[in-house]
């Protein structure tokens, strides 16, 4: 097999073989394959596109590129949920527990924010004593005993994706379906799950800007799926403002156990409610998606996926005590207030922006070795289509150290739109594919 | 300036601008920019294009890489040729010193043979004493005094175009008409000449396959003639059998001199007649085409062409002896004879089929530091359309080591397709374009 052939098939729009793509993803992963090579085929297919076959050859040729782990021997119904990043997003934290306490398996890896996009990982560090690294063992534990765990990776899932996705960040391919899929695809089926809720963000937070894009991304996730035969649903998300009230770390804690007794916003409960029936119907626990939604409904007012959630914080170490008060969380030492300038409606939220305020505050990073502080945050208190006089209170920014209030103060200010015109509020759930 | 937009601009299929490309091409030349982003860039080039304007921003950027030449205090009619390459052209040989004994003055910076493609200054090499290597200073000497010289490169001609041929051998992104416009055509501006008429081949011998693609590169090297302000003709001619009757350094020259003397084979002879005839038109040495092709016939008649190579290549060193007595030039020490094997006509040929048969005997390289045997060659005895019956003489191999011999017969062989029924010979000139 000759890489120069390999290039002028994808580069002329033809398809190509799964031994083809295994060729090339061998060689990007051992180093034989040079650098510009693989730039020149990252570039051709992102203009090119690849098609099911060759996405999920992509996909298994990445997720083959390191370990594998196989999770069948607990249960065959174990599942994950994944999302594509977004501000203000602590749906894991909420429905990782629910669906456990509805009896679902649930082996949850995830990641750390970087960029506007927080992370799963970084909110629980918040929980003191809480640690995120566990062994496959302990993860197996876990599992048997609590049915739940959110950790980083274990072992070396997908080291392909790592080298694929550095050469992406350099040469202008990022944003191309397929090879989204395979990097999303390849490192959670690696990850062992047999079934995953894709939660597909999109608008001005999200990496998808338009709905039309993220159906793309969410129906191209679905097929390899289906061909890699592991039950994958996808809903199309909003993300077009913060997701509930709180942005940063010890504070979406807060909202994850004000949600978990069914005190949260509105919009946050919508979204944990469908992912988690969703999750239940993937993993057999449910007969449909409205009796899971039920159980949803049931477990949070009967308390179990509050008890669920710290059952698992003190599997993994962490201080329980500081979620029945969630005073002793990490807090940010001063707040400012953030005024309307003027009468009006908000009528948008420039979603990125907002996230952007929050790593100025500390609660994000820039680069991933930036150190970050739990207590800050932004709380969100108008959001679209709200009506606001001016002088009302849009929001409280949390700080800890003056240097760049000033800026994150500025940049709230100017990612929010206050218009004349009255706006419906964003709709939550645009579309379930399964 | 950010190459990250650059990418994604071009990949997106927008326009470039001026300083974009510039930017781009002295980071290749630099050595700033990356391979990988330079071939990210080349692939999104070869897929989405690049127009006139993107494409002579290209060529100039790259003729700025290096040193440019500036001939005009000589005259500001100077005049080149250049071909796509192909087997059998020894067209530069005789329309340099033809064009010059009508009063043009010619500075052909020429190159050596790689592949199947001979090289012009192989072909004179294989003169006893000639050297194409002349300084600058010694060209224009040679340009006002004998009017013409066929020589390598002076200084450092647009070294950006070795980078990138480089990277595009090796990214499957050779054969891209504003990649192969922009190589040439910096090249052959940095080189100095006033006017250059493009020899574009087609055919089964030459990099452009198809009439269309032919067409297509030769539309844009005459656009960027046109916005660079040179005078720019092209022509496309047929490279579907080898051009005339000799392959091979000596036995071309042999070929030439016949031509030189009117009594060359007559497809060489139609096609030296109307590029000599276009030179002169844009070096203002005859009114219009037809004119510029009595011209040649004058100089060709009379024996002035023929006078002023040797003048040539007496001022090059070369030994004239062996012009006037062709048995000087070095020569092969055997030779074998293919037949027919069957009746017939000679319905088609593999050109580059049959440049492979010379790089077996020793009259080609297939890499840049192979040594040449300057004798050796094949005489084309049949051509497309010729009838022949079953025995009868179609090729004559000339060769010095038995080593390859019989590979080099079996590939001619396999070159030459028979058939039974007849076929017309190809036509020489397909297209004008100026």
């Amino acid at each position: 097999m000759r890489i120069y052939e390999i290039l002028m098939k994808k580069r002329n729009g033809e398809k190509l073989s799964d031994a083809e793509i295994e060729f090339l993803i061998r060689g990007i992963s051992d180093g034989s394959l040079p650098d510009y090579q693989a730039a020149a085929f990252l570039m051709a297919v992102f203009i090119q596109g690849l098609d099911a076959e060759e996405t999920t050859a992509l996909t298994r040729a990445m997720m083959d590129s390191g370990d594998v782990l196989d999770l069948s021997d607990i249960t065959a119904d174990t599942v994950d949920k994944h999302s594509t990043g977004g501000v203000g997003d602590k749906l894991s934290l909420i429905l990782a527990p629910a669906a456990a306490a509805c009896g679902a398996v649930v082996p949850m890896m995830s990641g750390r924010g970087l960029g506007h996009t927080g992370g799963t990982l970084d909110k629980l560090d918040s929980i003191p004593g809480y640690t995120t690294d566990l062994t496959e063992k302990q993860l197996r534990q876990a599992l048997k005993t609590v049915g739940v765990a959110i950790i980083g990776q274990t072992g070396c899932l997908a080291p392909a994706d790592k080298k694929l996705y550095a050469l992406r960040d350099v040469t202008a391919t990022v944003d191309s379906i397929p090879l989204i899929t395979g990097s999303i695809m390849s490192k959670k089926f690696a990850a062992g799950p047999a079934a995953i809720v894709m939660d597909v963000k999109w608008g001005s937070g999200a990496f998808m800007q338009t709905i039309e894009e993220a159906q793309a991304l969410a129906e191209s996730l679905v097929a390899v799926g289906k061909v890699m035969r592991r039950r994958v649903s996808a809903f199309i998300t909003d993300m077009n403002q913060p997701l509930g009230r709180m942005v940063g770390n010890a504070m979406e804690v807060i909202e994850t156990v004000d949600c978990l007794k069914g005190e949260g916003p509105a919009d946050v409960m919508e979204v944990s409610r469908a992912l988690t029936a969703e999750m239940l119907c993937l993993a057999g626990k449910a007969e449909d998606f409205e009796q899971g939604g039920r159980l949803f409904d049931t477990v949070i007012q009967n308390g179990a996926a509050f008890k669920k959630f710290k059952e698992m914080v003190a599997n993994q170490g962490g201080d329980t005590a500081a979620l029945d008060d969630t005073s002793k969380l990490p807090a940010a030492e001063s707040s400012v207030d953030i005024a309307a300038d003027q009468d009006g409606y908000i009528t948008a939220m420039d979603t990125i922006g907002i996230g952007t305020a929050s790593i100025l505050l500390g609660g994000g990073r820039e680069k991933s070795d930036d150190r970050l502080d739990y207590g800050v945050g932004i709380e969100v208190l108008k959001k679209t289509g709200d009506r606001v006089a001016a002088g009302d209170m849009i929001a409280r920014l949390y700080y800890s150290s003056v240097s760049r209030k000033k800026e994150a103060v500025k940049k709230y200010r100017e990612s929010v739109t206050i218009g004349s015109s009255s706006v419906d509020p964003p709709e939550m759930i645009v579309d379930r594919i399964s």
